[in-house]
């Protein structure tokens, strides 16, 4: 029995997924983007898990974060090593039980596994967009969505979950579409960036458009800016994890050896890490759809999009009834920022949970196996299915 | 009357300084490093402020933090626009008197400012060191600047002050020349640097060496690496600030315009100014020191140097008295890292003052105007002075 059919016997995984893709916003029924730009035409990858129901009621979209994409469970073939971003959480059986639900992931607009992004092939000029694809917005890529959900012909979806840029994605889904769900469960996120955060991911930019092979973004076909993309994921990295967490991870282990180098190369084991991530980052990404996912997420600000200004005003729209949950030691978006939606939502008489989990583990805290957030959105998926 | 010359009526800065150089280590005297390496000759480039009294009782050495250099206070000529780093601090009448101390400052060993390092010549080839210069630890610049105060004829110093950085060096001064001070200031500073210290670190020397222009440390008289240097700095300017801080200075005030670019340029203030800073470092400071000196931190660990990994038994080294200062908003140096310090130093019945001032400006709060801080030195030092 290969170690895949292992796992699928243990009932661990949902098996085997496909990719599929959906065209729309064909010339010329073009998107009308936030940035005034008309644009098409647009390919969403997306992988379906489960089966829908014949009410059309057990629809969960789950929305991925800035490196995931639409493989969120499973595996694509028997000899995958790894399954999706999430099958820790997505599967049979499991919190987000795909015995029960039919669940449904794509690949963000601007991304690069396999939505349209500024790797994909422009159609006007046969050549890869690089920096003429437009700049999106997290309300863009939640618009292309519901194009998709309506290819479906899925009239309202149970729940929209996501954690941190696809917990932005909830929230813009809850108040774009604010009859489109029942429930709305968005993790480890913020209405808006912090100045901090915008820092980062500003820095992290500067790194990727710094490498010479960046060329304003036109790389396609020769060398890739990988060096910079490498440092961009390591910042990246840094936010992602606590300080707690890199000292109970790391410390001040060092790598390979019991003295210092007194040298440029790999003392500590944190520094080992990180240049793994980096390197490992860049085999499976492209660095012009950080810069646009990274530039969505800086843009993004319920209250001024959705409510002039006010966060109260904004969730003044929203139906769904939400569960909000925030990680003690998430740093990117800390819990101050989960506690400010929540009470914008409660000023709108909204039925609204909040739980922060307290977890070591920083910002990542909400892709890493975790028994009370299994159960808490199991319990609330549970919930919404039987009303 | 000259902005200089107001500035200096009012008391408020040394007026002008000098630049002067001590050379020692000249071979065959050379110089053991931490590493092993014999090292020489070394160039230590310092300032002096005020007058040394005839009891030679009343000198106070500061050492700068990663940045900065020996010019701590005062003008190099009436047309500089700017003074030392540190004026608001040291001058007539401010909380490190001038009038009553004689202050001393000098560049660290492997800086850019007028010390030996990376950028100076190699008198056995005629060239800039490059990465031939060796790896120093923060134990050898101590022990440079312990050459200094041999040379300046002072047999015990009333204080050693400094910041992060400096403040580490504090920390040497006093385990590895313990009768060499009555008081240590050891302000926003550890002990040994976290995981995500060294994390932060290591990304910034990661975008250096991903420079193309860096070549492996050989970029004299060529193009320098300035966008890798800029790329640090900025990581280094985060660090500095707080996420509250930056919450006051910037939040999501957008530069120059009303509406998001919709492209990849400055939308954010907080872009602005981190581009800003990044621009304006590489004018004055050299990528090779900013690798030296960020691994020399990294090394830092008084545990492990002074006390076989006990920091408690690290301390039973040291004679002087302490006045430990962190800040709350201290997210690189939290104030449990100075903390930890405070109770090694206790459990050694070492007399130790301990603050941790309230201020919003993270890291950076050292080095800006608080009143707290500067009551605090001045009554430390008056104290000391007295005894």
């Amino acid at each position: 029995m290969s170690d895949y059919e292992v796992r699928a016997q243990n009932g661990r995984s949902v098996g085997l997924v496909e990719k599929k893709f959906f065209e729309f916003a064909r010339p010329p029924e073009l998107m009308p983007l936030e940035s005034g730009v008309r644009f098409g035409p647009i390919t969403i990858a997306y992988e379906t898990l489960g089966q829908l129901n014949e009410a059309r009621s057990n629809a969960i979209l789950i929305l991925h974060a800035l490196s995931g994409d639409s493989h969120v469970a499973g595996y694509y073939s028997k000899d995958d090593k790894k399954p999706g971003w999430w099958d820790i959480m997505v599967g049979p059986g499991k919190a987000i039980d795909t015995n029960r639900y039919f669940v449904i992931c794509s690949n963000v607009l601007g991304g690069c596994m396999g939505s349209t992004g500024p790797s994909s092939i422009n159609p006007r000029s046969g050549r890869p967009y690089g920096l003429d694809f437009p700049v999106v917005t997290i309300g863009d890529m939640v618009r292309a969505q519901k194009a998709l959900i309506d290819h479906l012909g899925i009239e309202q979806l149970l729940a929209v979950i996501g954690g941190s840029l696809g917990g932005m994605q909830v929230l813009e889904w809850a108040l774009s579409f604010p009859h489109m769900m029942k429930v709305a469960i968005p993790l480890a996120t913020t209405a808006r960036h912090s100045a901090l955060a915008i820092a980062f991911n500003e820095v992290a930019r500067q790194a990727i458009m710094a490498d010479p092979n960046w060329r304003h973004g036109d790389y396609y076909g020769g060398p890739r800016p990988d060096v910079g993309l490498a440092v961009a994921r390591m910042i990246g990295h840094i936010t992602y994890l606590s300080d707690e967490a890199m000292r109970l991870k790391f410390g001040r282990r060092l790598q390979d050896k019991k003295v210092f180098s007194f040298n440029f190369d790999v003392d500590f084991q944190v520094e080992s890490y990180l240049r793994y991530q980096g390197k490992k980052f860049v085999e499976r990404f492209d660095a012009n759809s950080f810069l646009y996912i990274t530039k969505a997420a800086d843009y993004f600000d319920v209250a001024e999009q959705h409510g002039s200004g006010s966060l109260v005003k904004a969730f003044s729209k929203a139906r769904a009834r939400f569960l909000v949950i925030s990680f003690s030691s998430d740093w990117l978006y800390p819990t101050y920022q989960s506690r400010e939606l929540v009470q914008a939502m409660k000023k709108n008489c909204l039925d609204v949970s909040f739980c922060e989990i307290e977890a070591d583990w920083g910002h990542d805290a909400f892709l890493l196996p975790n028994p009370r957030l299994e159960s808490l959105i199991r319990s609330f998926l549970d919930h919404a299915m039987e009303q």
